[in-house]
């Protein structure tokens, strides 16, 4: 057959639907929280946008324009918006609430694997330093996923400087934490023990590293983590966390929500509170999100932020295909017909049916065509058979 | 400030809006037509899709993936849809009606000039050959135009065809008739008329070509076309025309389109009837279309088909700026009524109405942020300011 690149797909009809439903009560839920939808190019300069996205530079479409700039296809929504917060923000005034609909973009090595190219909705919250602004977001992306239909799933809710702040007292330095926060971005937390183990430290030390594992739901996530933490930067997270948490009781959230302080996001321009959702049958996180206050500073703005994003394909995975069944009519006429087949599909489609005229000529295979349809309506000179 | 690649542009929330509701729209009409949307990747194999395209090779975005293909950045979509169409093909009967939305990719040499990447939407009958698909295809058209909201447009309808086998009877071949064809597509008559004289034909012939430039309008046109045309394809285009002009009749569109013999499509896989939507105010075509009945083959499909594309962006031209003025209802709070915000926005909500919750302490220029909202209502221990 015809081949696409590696990764690259085609939305038939019944997934388009789907797809188009999602996209329009996200627009709808996202527009009526206040938030303002914007649309940036598919292709970024590389040096702007590019070199500035989390995302790996394998990863990336690189390519180069008629001038010789080194292009790039957007692999993230959350960068080029930020560029373009940085601009407007000259002229409005902050916080403001920007969201988005589209295609990203990242290579893949092989066939069969994760796709190339896939759809994220999101919003941006920026501007904004308050706990209350990482409270919104974490609403938006529950009301949101309420929304869509997506029944059952849970947020883990973890702080970049808690886990930086840990490692740093114990560790000392980045690198020597670095093996530690692959563990647990893999989940591997058998690794993570065994490493701990091998490393030169304290008991006391290795003891906390250890129960950190376990700082994980509610209760006893704040319980463990007030418990291995000393004062400074670690203690401000926790109690940033707890001030999140009361501030999610307004929403009346608080159940869909489970602390983790393990939780290391693959995007790594997250600098506070950040979380991820998922639910049952999907591998991969259905949404995520978190502040970046790092981010709008490349774009010159030293100013805070924090926002999430939906996959459109796990959702749709989420929801399960639909089957959605023929509701085409068909008006197969005659010439001499012709003008009542017009009259007859205008009205049709008034009552807000969907209605093909086709001309009786045009249809090579009879039963084929009508086996497609819902309904037929024959104008072929011997009165209307339906 | 922070650069593009040339010719990408941002879309910002109000233009936004109004691309939306032009998506929207164009959906529910072609839907109700029975055309069925369809999603294609953004980027696709050059050899498939790239080297098919009638767009100039300078003009695609070419890049290699990391396994060594070139790819190219989807310059239309009327190829990519064939693509598609020739796979789902084997299962469907056709004719087929599909439809898309979505943005095509063509390299810029300067900035200022044309958009780089726009929006395009359309809808294609595949698998079939009749006039009346013809019909179809530019009724559509009309009536999409007319349900955007664009008042006055007018559509050229040519015949390649016509043009094809009128040249070859006086010209001999396709090199010598080249030059007339692009001083036609650049409307450029004098030049044309000029070239004519330097040609060694005889006094007949140049006759008939000078003559030719006057086969427009739709009673003239026809008078012309039959004075300069002998027998063969260019009549047997003739009476495909006409009966063109029945089909139309039976829409009660006669009025809006124009035959014009001299149209030259920038497409060059149109083979038969085909043409290009005006509006005033806007140089471009605000939309065109036509009959390919040779791009199916470059998919295996030995079928014909006919469709037709509108440029977003021109028609927004078209239509002007609205200035959607502020919509959103702000509720600042304090924190002690953080309950009591979320109670009222849900409650405005409900309303339909789009409502921002911001914490009192977000905001770091009150007065810059109330005047952005349609409506303020203050939750600050001291009631309720409206």
């Amino acid at each position: 057959m015809f081949e696409k690149p590696i990764g690259m797909r085609d939305t038939f009809p019944n997934l388009y639907k789907q797809k188009e439903t999602l996209r329009n009560t996200f627009t709808s839920i996202v527009s009526k929280w206040g938030y303002d939808f914007l649309e940036t190019p598919a292709l970024e300069l590389y040096e702007t946008v590019g070199s500035v996205s989390s995302i790996d530079d394998h990863q990336l479409f690189k390519l180069l324009d008629n001038q010789g700039n080194a292009l790039v296809l957007r692999p993230d929504m959350t960068t080029p918006i930020a560029r373009v917060a940085a601009s407007k923000l000259l002229q409005n005034s902050i916080p403001i609430r920007l969201a988005y609909s589209g295609s990203v973009f990242r290579a893949q090595q092989r066939e069969g694997g994760k796709p190339a190219e896939f759809g994220q909705m999101g919003a941006e919250l920026i501007g904004d330093s308050t706990v209350q602004g990482d409270a919104e977001t974490i609403a938006l992306t529950v009301f949101a996923l309420r929304e869509l239909g997506i029944k059952s799933f849970q947020l883990s809710i973890g702080h970049v400087g808690f886990v930086e702040d840990f490692f740093k007292q114990i560790l000392g330095n980045e690198e020597r934490a670095e093996p530690l926060r692959r563990y647990l971005y893999e989940r591997n937390f058998v690794g993570f023990r065994q490493y701990v183990k091998s490393l030169s430290l304290s008991s006391i030390d290795k003891e906390r590293l250890l129960k950190f594992l376990q700082a994980r739901g509610n209760e006893k996530g704040f319980s463990i983590a007030k418990q291995i933490v000393e004062n400074g930067a670690g203690e401000q997270a926790i109690e940033e966390l707890s001030e999140l948490y009361d501030a999610l009781k307004v929403y009346g959230i608080e159940d869909v929500v489970k602390l983790d302080l393990t939780l290391i996001s693959h995007m790594d321009y997250y600098t506070g509170i950040h979380f991820e959702a998922y639910t049952e049958g999907v591998a991969y996180p259905i949404g995520s999100g978190g502040r970046y206050n790092q981010l709008l500073a490349a774009f010159g703005q030293n100013i805070g932020a924090t926002g999430f994003g939906l996959r459109m394909d796990y959702c749709l995975e989420a929801l399960g295909e639909s089957t959605v069944s023929n509701d085409q009519t068909a008006i197969i006429y005659s010439q001499d017909y012709a003008k009542e087949a017009w009259t007859k599909a205008e009205a049709l489609r008034a009552e807000g049916k969907r209605v093909v005229m086709q001309p009786v000529q045009g249809i090579q295979d009879m039963d084929a065509f009508v086996r497609d349809m819902n309904d037929v309506v024959f104008l072929l000179g011997q009165g209307e058979r339906s």
